[in-house]
């Protein structure tokens, strides 16, 4: 999966994320990052985490916080118009782009979401790798 | 702008922000965060995007989340009280020193936000230069 | 209090962590990194500052934001069938153990908290502090 990756990326050049929330504006930013890290050639890693692991369930369709939330559809048209792609599209892109994609293994027991329900390509993992994926990357994010 | 930056702050000294939302606390922390990293020398960026827009706008005024709102003047003034300067003077003020601040292109677009309604001596970037200060910074933080 | 940490653990094998809101996932996500990156032998850094102030603070009971609050009592339920043990205990364990927990002065100051209310073994540190333990740590995390 790792296999677009260059050899220049080890050792900090990659950028790590923690999501630990799934509103729109929240499950946007990690792949509007994701997208451009890749095209610039840098390891990219995500780990959703707590209600962020919704954003990684298949079929989810993201909305904007409370009230804000009626104007999801309105947002996504603007956006859409100024060419970026849908959240589910950008996700399999980037997993298919050599992103590594984690869900965290507590809150999947917690939350009893399996595997199977997961978008395909996501591997499952817990604050070990996670510490491990945030040494190893020069920039390190969290968004929740 | 950069002027007032020590050569020392080159290559890991420096402390880069991204902000996402713009409730009051929320605003002020990359605020005070700014001020202590300008007055130890240090370099200091700071990326507004999605409702973090808010933030950098001409007139605006910060409020706590919710309920909370209805303390925002009570804090302010106790805030106040303990030499902790208003946002938007420490905002203007952190440009003045060197602070490089920049509005998300693809928020401003979206949200029709134009560089006219920003405050004076914001710049305009996109995710690579997110990126980039990113990869530039020895400390990296997101608000939201 | 760092004495249980390795000399391996100075310049950059560390985690250094800024808590700005209470909720209950808010408050969790620091505890299991700490507990996980103590486990490891790295060095933990935890500054709790604005809203994040409320979890350090003596009998803080955290609940889920919103209406998931009503679910907080069974999602806790769960995460004890998971081995995963109660925020105050986690809280103390990391202290004892050689993590350093900062109050931020300021939002004491603000909020009227003074150091008899904060648990014990927790030091009452400002910006600059913050600035250091996120230059010494090779990894930096916000959580709000």
């Amino acid at each position: 999966m790792a296999g677009t990756q260059t050899p220049a990326a080890a050792g900090g050049n990659g950028v790590a994320i923690i999501v630990y929330k799934s509103t729109f504006d929240i499950a946007m930013m990690p792949m509007m990052i994701a997208q451009g890290a890749l095209a610039m050639g840098m390891e990219v890693s995500i780990f959703y985490t707590f209600f962020g692991l919704n954003a990684i369930k298949k079929g989810f369709n993201p909305k904007l916080p409370g009230m804000w939330s009626l104007f999801t559809g309105m947002i996504k048209k603007k956006m859409a118009s100024h060419k970026v792609r849908p959240y589910d599209e950008m996700l399999r892109d980037c997993i298919a782009r050599g992103a590594k994609v984690y869900g965290c293994s507590t809150s999947m027991a917690v939350m009893g979401v399996t595997k199977d329900q997961l978008v395909d390509g996501i591997e499952i993992a817990g604050v070990a790798t996670m510490l491990d994926m945030a040494a190893d990357a020069g920039t390190m994010l969290t968004f929740g």
